[in-house]
């Protein structure tokens, strides 16, 4: 995990429910973050909490409880708070995305921290007046509220892409198939074959087989087969002509 | 809301946690999605779910429950399930990014089913054999299990911001400030107020102003001001002036 990672603190502002503290631990270990601020939480510690952390209990151990929200704040070069859509004073406002690769930019410099509000009225407008910036995720005009662990996942899922763009961390895709890709020659030879067979078996017109094999090609080529799935056809294709001898 | 969001289905399989499917209700919801389909769920309708959807609870309403997984596949000319790292025969791989502008390309077209398997085991290898993608959401190593909701969350957060890229949705950004950018003659008009008014206050040295005027420079640039704001500033300056009278 990259040292930046460990520079960036989520700050849960005044939470009501512990079960949602929880939910945050395990978005948060899922995605590699690791320090977790309470500030002034309602109830905590919790059973809730430890339930629906899961296998991230730890960073519940580990999470530094705060009286004000200065504490949790100190030494951070970098302030953002998820804000709802209306403000009267605006602020400089980024999408999740923007928002990772700021935090990205400058974790490697200086603690950055990312402020949640409560579940049912996020953050007052003084915490938010206290942020570099505001990071807002678009939701649905019908339904805007999202959970608090939802918002965090978000967030915490930009963070890890802008790491994995960043060529940090691995993007966890098997990104190499098992076996090469059949080269060009060998689809050549592949639709020579074909082609053979498929007149020997009187599918196509030997006077004009251009449009059957124009979409054949069409398929095969789409399918970017591999080398083993070409032996494999090939392998029906002899078995078909031995049929016809 | 864009017509294609209404062909998008978010299929769980046989979801052991009916809090789960609430939580992916919500999920949904909040990111302009509305048709769940649930093949096999242990326990459905339940009160655990009502309550983990809060606003959402329509999802659970019009939810679609299926015996088997053909059924709530049925007419989906795109089928994308949600799959762990490891895999023996590698499937076409998506990112959740590339997740959301295959399904953003194709959802106009026809319907779309993503596949989200058990809490425990996820989709069995039949399952994902049924799929042309398989998409994998990226995780720290030292914790890779999603919590159910928080899957959906992340996979239905991409899908908006495809279709936001789009311009189907609006961003849900106050993309514009209040008040227009300060231009770059009135900026140099205020450059000149203040060295004046620096030079006036014995701030800066009539002689060598240069290296400060350049430091003041670069902050007023950085932060862009606005007409407001300069105007304010401009107050300022003339106030002082009047002091120094």
């Amino acid at each position: 995990m990259a040292a930046s990672m460990d520079n960036i603190r989520i700050v849960l502002v005044n939470t009501s429910h512990p079960g949602n503290i929880g939910g945050v631990a395990r978005a948060m270990k899922n995605m590699g973050l690791s320090r977790l601020y309470l500030v002034k939480p309602k109830r905590f510690p919790a059973e809730d909490a430890v339930w629906r952390a899961a296998s991230a209990r730890e960073l519940l151990d580990h999470a530094v409880v705060t009286e004000t929200l200065d504490e949790a704040l100190e030494g951070c070069g970098l302030i953002i708070g998820t804000s709802a859509r209306e403000r009267r004073i605006p602020w400089p406002l980024l999408d999740p995305r923007q928002c990772a690769r700021q935090v990205q930019e400058e974790s490697s410099q200086h603690p950055v921290a990312l402020l949640f509000g409560r579940e049912d009225r996020g953050l007052t407008n003084a915490e938010l007046r206290k942020c570099h910036y505001h990071v807002h995720i678009p939701t649905s005009e019908d339904y805007s509220s999202l959970n608090l662990a939802a918002a965090v996942q978000v967030i915490a899922y930009e963070l890890r892409m802008a790491l994995i763009e960043q060529g940090s961390v691995d993007r966890g895709l098997v990104r190499d198939w098992d076996v090469e890709p059949a080269s060009n020659m060998e689809m050549e030879y592949f639709y020579e074959h074909l082609e053979a067979v498929l007149m020997q078996i009187d599918f196509i017109d030997p006077v004009t087989p251009r449009q059957s094999m124009t979409r054949l090609r069409r398929l095969f080529n789409r399918v970017r087969m591999d080398r083993m799935e070409l032996a494999m056809l090939r392998g029906v294709l002899t078995n078909v002509e031995k049929v016809c001898k």
